[in-house]
């Protein structure tokens, strides 16, 4: 089963757009699993399987474990062996913008799809979309392509206007020429700038977009999801991280992100 | 001592700008270290050992490493910390291409300079040059950001042209103008665009340039030389890496890396 029946079998099933981004830095866990023996992997445990009846996909993002070296590499390995053990419908996408010239791509494409055995992974355009050959020979796997990101400079570079267009109008019609034929190339567009994303969407047809940004970078549900789903009322994965996973600091840490992660269900879901 | 001093240094006293990149892919090291325990690093220090007085720096790419998990992160770890206690006076540039929003980017910091305790890192800009703000609060690591890649793709994106000037251009003003001000940073422009090398210089003045892509990526040096070379004779990080790490795949492996890198190095001085 390659990648977008996976997540079109879990967006059905659990009837949710939400990815739970698990971004557990270590500073910021609870102190009730800081002192046990795996802190982030416990953490996430606790997470996922209070989360799992109500998402579609999870996405670790690397940074957050490559921090702490081996041992960090070695929670997001437990992490993601746990999700295979007991949740294996759950797509997990790793996010970790990964983008180097083709022979040296093949290192991350083993890091990504044989050590931690995820389902998608979130590359970087700027060097050119040939660049990313190596990713999509693994073509049953989600390559999730940087197009729009979320953050304040984003419009830096992605938005500098080309006979016309802004540059990431340019990558996406890049993309769609040289991937767009296979159903598990996507692109990811940060969810505050819903308008970028309406442009988007119209450039690459059906085509999924991971969006992260809503939540603690306070991109509005709303709008995103009017601008951003498909002719088949779906193509998204909505991402909140620190809003869920840090909803709260206690001992009813899990909890707390079970009613943030329904909540954003919900809301998503009334507006599709 | 920051990343500029430590790297002038070297240059001066090894006479060389020549850089050794440890891409120390597993499956193409020598079958004498394959069945070693570690093997990439048992490699490595053979390599480090034949070459130390004959380079600037070395280059470990990430990819290589993580393309094992938790395994290989432990031996570009004990990589890194053999060039601190043997060969302490020879930066090491960690090659991993990151770059993520900010907060996130605080883990790839943590990655490279407290756990592996490198002294440079390559990031990429597209997500804009103010996401990188958080691998510039380390003010004394050489933080290198792509400019013009070496990959015959690094046209599609980077050569794009914005009110007359191509984006690598733009990416190159930008960086001046936000963290010019520092010595340590830095940008890569790949050996097999020597114009586009020579154009960069102009924008740039004596910043350093790391420029990989000379021998098995076959950048002329004569070229690459002519064209990066800053006031001072100096300025750039020329890298080789399959060229030499894998001249030979016998017994002798060390000892042709020696030979190719000493060769480089006469080669670069020659046209300085």
């Amino acid at each position: 089963m390659n990648f977008q029946q996976k997540l079109d079998n879990i967006v059905e099933k659990n009837n949710s757009l939400v990815c739970v981004g698990l971004d557990s830095s270590f500073e910021k866990l609870p102190e009730v699993v800081k002192n046990l023996e795996n802190p982030q992997f416990d953490f996430n445990k606790e997470i996922i399987d209070a989360t799992a009846n109500l998402v579609c996909a999870y996405k670790p993002n690397s940074a957050f474990y490559e921090a702490l070296g081996d041992r960090g590499i070695m929670e997001l390995k437990k992490t993601c062996d746990y999700l295979h053990s007991h949740y294996p419908d759950i797509p997990i996408i790793l996010d970790a913008k990964r983008g180097d010239i083709g022979n040296t791509n093949d290192g991350y494409v083993k890091y990504a799809f044989d050590y931690l055995e995820v389902d998608g992974l979130t590359v970087m355009p700027y060097m050119g979309i040939e660049s990313l050959a190596s990713f999509f020979k693994r073509e049953e796997k989600g390559i999730i392509i940087g197009c729009h990101s979320s953050n304040p400079g984003a419009k830096e570079i992605q938005e500098l206007i080309i006979d016309g267009k802004p540059l990431y109008h340019i990558v996406a019609e890049e993309i769609m020429k040289q991937f767009g034929s296979n159903p598990n190339c996507m692109i990811f567009m940060g969810a505050t700038y819903p308008e970028e994303l309406g442009k988007i969407r119209e450039i690459v047809g059906n085509m999924t977009f991971l969006v992260p940004g809503v939540g603690a970078q306070e991109g509005g549900v709303e709008k995103v999801v009017k601008m951003g789903l498909n002719d088949k009322k779906s193509g998204m994965i909505i991402n909140s991280s620190r809003g869920i996973i840090f909803a709260s600091s206690g001992d009813d840490f899990a909890q707390r992100a079970k009613e943030e992660t329904e909540k954003l269900k919900n809301q998503i879901n009334s507006f599709r």
